[in-house]
């Protein structure tokens, strides 16, 4: 297929590059960053513009790759009679591109996107449609990229999925994030953990997160929770949190250890 | 080394398949679990005894990778004079293996340790010891199995490791055990998640944590924050985490994206 990307960030960047990896051909990018975008352009052999009247009328796709307000801004100027046009993000609703064409949707990559990685992940797609004609093109498209990892999902459960994302991603960063300070200030290395992270996101590959939870909140391990409250004095930041999912595991029940 | 392993559970299973992969001789699986002692030991080509009279008096290395009130127990009975004898226990002092041998210490491995694991895990080791000797003598095994992986490390700073260790894989687990269950409720498939909590925790183990936050906190995205608590109002424990995970990472500073 013939796509255009709007965009040059991370979201761009990665699709991108799995685009052109399945064999479809980037007629362009568009975006405002006019450094970035060439550079992506170059990257992705095709050519780039920072004007939306520059656009190309004829491709097959539109992805626009680029922050929710910024959604907001194209879709009042573009138009694009009866193209397919989608947008990349999560808790924006498919209905802001009414204006730009009667064929829009969402094209949403549920997968943490850094322009900088060397090796091309595994990303989950969320497609919608608003008729079948789209919906079939998004998914065609989705299909091409991420085999057995692509379904249909509305504006509320695209939502959805971004909350469950935001917890098991964003926080979960948050947590080693904390405790890389917290190892900073108390001069232990946090390098050392490194295994321990990789071990606990491997083991939900294959078991349900429920089964596998360890620990002393868990086991109810009064005495060794009482010893790491009293080493958390000096971060209290840290112990609320500590003592929030102490308390939120222990009133979940069951676990193992 | 000939080594004398006490326990039959996650922890002895686990060493005790890296003492063997590593050409050690395990003498003897002492446990009070007859049936999973004598599983152990036949997989480790050993023999195996729930007494502590009959426990090989002649071993270099005594490992007691039992659960942290079952070391006191065991210290009070237990008199191997000039042995080396460790407990593996984070938040235990290695003093409590005092009446048992003038030479003790400890073995902590710094891992999230299954014995239905089907691949053994890369450990990092700290070490501690009553003397030099027992220090060397427990350096060494930890050096046969976890090469470049292995430290010294007081009571108190297997203690902070410890605390360390909770934030990053238990609490870490649970956050995916909660978006498990809200996905459950809400009828979205948790196993999307799964390559995105992959990456989350890969990416970190090449770059800080602290550069890879991204997500609508740290871009103190109001708008889409406050369509996740609409979400999360049936939700009343997660919100309370979400409210909290959120405050932390905005009071935390700086990130990308």
């Amino acid at each position: 297929m013939e796509i255009v990307i709007f965009g040059s960030g991370n979201v761009a960047s990665v699709l991108g590059r799995k685009f052109k990896a399945a064999g479809h051909n980037i007629l362009q990018i568009v975006a405002r960053n006019a450094s970035a975008a060439s550079s992506l352009a170059y990257e992705l052999n095709t050519e780039s513009t920072n004007y939306l009247s520059l656009v190309h009328k004829t491709a097959d796709i539109y992805i626009l790759a680029v922050p929710d307000s910024v959604i907001i801004g194209i879709a009042k100027e573009l138009r694009l009679p009866d193209r397919v046009v989608a947008h990349t993000a999560a808790s924006v609703s498919k209905d802001v591109l009414n204006p730009v064409t009667s064929r829009y949707g969402v094209f949403y990559p549920l997968q943490s996107l850094r322009k900088e990685m060397s090796t091309l992940p595994t990303i989950p797609l969320f497609f919608d449609g608003s008729d079948q004609y789209t919906s079939d093109v998004l998914q065609s498209l989705a299909d091409s990229i991420s085999p057995q990892l692509v379904t249909a999902a509305t504006d509320e459960q695209r939502l959805k999925l971004h909350v469950a994302a935001v917890i098991t991603g964003n926080f979960t960063n948050h947590l080693y994030s904390l405790a890389e300070e917290y190892c900073r200030k108390e001069g232990i290395d946090f390098a050392q953990l490194r295994p321990l992270i990789a071990e606990t996101a491997l083991r939900i590959q294959s078991i349900s997160p429920k089964q596998a939870q360890t620990g002393p909140a868990i086991r109810h391990d009064r005495e060794t929770i009482e010893k790491h409250l009293a080493l958390l004095e000096n971060h209290p930041s840290l112990k609320s949190i500590y003592v929030l999912m102490t308390e939120s595991i222990q009133s979940d029940g069951g676990g193992r250890e």
